[in-house]
């Protein structure tokens, strides 16, 4: 299931805001329109989102290739910057676009039309990176995963939230495809419901046996011996180990611990903020309050009442039990094996 | 705010199906509609279902009272097993039937006309007994509230839940008339969202500050300090201390412990079930898949999946700081405090 690719021109995406009764694929040739797509989660996850960006960065290049090379240089950045003002905490975001703007900024003085070309290829790489990633993360987070055992996941890290496999649910898919026989329960995860609409979705399509249930279950489903682990993905991990994941994340990393479950964050390289030492660092985005007290269209809160709703919490790195990336398993304390990274 | 009440012949609940959008009053004269109601949650809360089952068994009498006495046992009792029929869990439920059938069962000869009267007395006075209980019980736990706190509370035991004035919402309203100048954040509660649609409706009608979170912010919030203390109602407790509350609050109890915050249970002693010494003992009702599947009517889950949906869980009496009745505070351990209650 690859939620995001480029085909006959166009960038497609899964909107994944119609999930799971409809799979619609969207066609994009206007950077503008997937900066809208980013805000509105048509697609979402952060790997996803970088591989999104990188080809939103060069469908801004096909649009500016006719300009002279200075008046490229200066849309090529502005285009940049309205990418970067979607979403605030995913870094691979700002590291897809800074990867693509690197390019080129490299070569300001470059033929516009050439460097369309080169940032296409730039983009195909992030793409294909991403899914080589994932099924290197998979192989060696499913190693730490015993035969029979019950998941419980949050939120989707899974191949819609990426160019295809997935973080979380790639360790399950790498884990069901070594014949460890598992199943996984999924957290609904509201606000935005994406364990119930995206995770079951394509675990079910998958074949991997799914139970789902909301979020105020998952500590009564540790307390009766149901979970033989946890593993999430993450938006952002600073150097310390800290994670910054979906809202929710943090409260099944307590209740985890207090039931001596492990919980693992699988998360590529590219989702570590090498400049942040620590979780007390990173901006949380506060989202529309409208999302709380509603859901489809259908109020369920009174009108004149206060409302939270971070998008993010961070998981101390107490909390952890590993973290799975494309490199290999980091092991607690992770500073020096996340410094020994390659990046 | 009263969900049920007697008045011009009827039996009348507020239909707590359709709020927050539209406060609708039904009226009741059949036993068997009534039990209905209870299953389709129109009423829910332990001690208003037992207030609600109260006057059912009036009704049940009003249908049965042109009958000789023989028949009309035979009926009352029927129309008694229907009732307990309706949810497993709320002990009141069992207690109000067990109260009002002792009545009708204590003089097997009399004139069921007369019995009729007697029935609605002792149904008036399950609900005064009621309202009079939660004001002590209110006046009770909010000496345990420091001024300026914000409480955290999980589904609704509030005034919609009792004959009026609440269990926990009754002590958070108590430390309000008290001038602790409280505010609440509210647990919206899925799958049924008690807490987005009940209490913060009812809260917010009274003028007490109220900020609804989805079930999954809760420890964010004790993280970021946000939180002075949990309070929540029970279902049942059991002798040791243990409590079945809404899904949920097993998780809640466990995210408090983690962050020194205190966790208070308030309930009346009608509550309490000295029959069981524990909560291994307590019987789950397991509700309809659908719940968890559907958000206010959408589907948000592929078809062809598992679901759990148990509608209670059972907090250890280890995770409570105190238990809040209207005879008094308990502090641990419990099990001394609960046996010296009078019942």
């Amino acid at each position: 299931m690859r939620p995001v690719y480029f085909e006959d021109g166009e960038l497609k995406l899964i909107d994944q805001t119609l999930l799971p009764t409809q799979e619609i694929v969207r066609g994009y040739t206007d950077y503008r329109d997937v900066a809208d797509a980013i805000v509105t989660m048509i697609v979402r996850g952060a790997p996803a989102i970088g591989v999104t960006a990188g080809y939103a960065v060069y469908l801004a290049s096909k649009e500016f290739e006719g300009l002279d090379a200075e008046a490229y240089q200066k849309n090529m950045q502005a285009a940049c910057d309205t990418l970067r003002g979607t979403r605030p905490t995913a870094v691979n975001l700002f590291w897809a676009i800074d990867r693509m703007s690197g390019i080129f900024k490299g070569e300001p003085d470059a033929d516009p039309k050439a460097m369309s070309e080169k940032l296409k290829a730039e983009a195909d790489a992030i793409c294909e990176e991403d899914i080589a990633m994932c099924k290197a993360m998979g192989k060696a987070g499913a190693a730490l995963i015993k035969p029979g055992s019950t998941i419980l996941t949050h939120c989707n890290a899974g191949a819609l939230a990426t160019a295809d496999y997935g973080t979380a649910l790639g360790v399950i898919r790498a884990a069901q495809e070594a014949g460890k026989n598992i199943q996984v329960y999924a957290d609904e995860t509201r606000p935005l419901l994406q364990g119930a609409r995206l995770t079951a979705y394509e675990l079910h399509k998958d074949n991997i046996p799914v139970t789902l249930i909301t979020d105020n279950m998952a500590g009564w489903m540790m307390h009766q011996g149901k979970i033989d682990a946890v593993v999430v993905g993450a938006d952002r991990i600073t150097r310390n180990g800290d994670v910054a994941n979906k809202i929710g994340t943090f409260s099944v990393s307590v209740l985890a611990k207090a039931h001596h479950i492990p919980f693992y964050v699988a998360a590529p390289t590219s989702t570590i903020d090498f400049s942040m030492f620590s979780g007390k660092d990173i901006t949380i985005e506060q989202r529309d309050p409208s999302e709380v007290g509603h859901f489809a269209g259908v109020q369920t809160a009174p009108d004149g009442i206060n409302f939270e709703n971070p998008a993010f919490d961070v998981t101390p790195h107490d909390n952890v039990s590993a973290i799975i990336t494309e490199q290999g398993v980091i092991f607690p304390p992770f500073a020096p094996g996340i410094l020994n990274l390659k990046h």
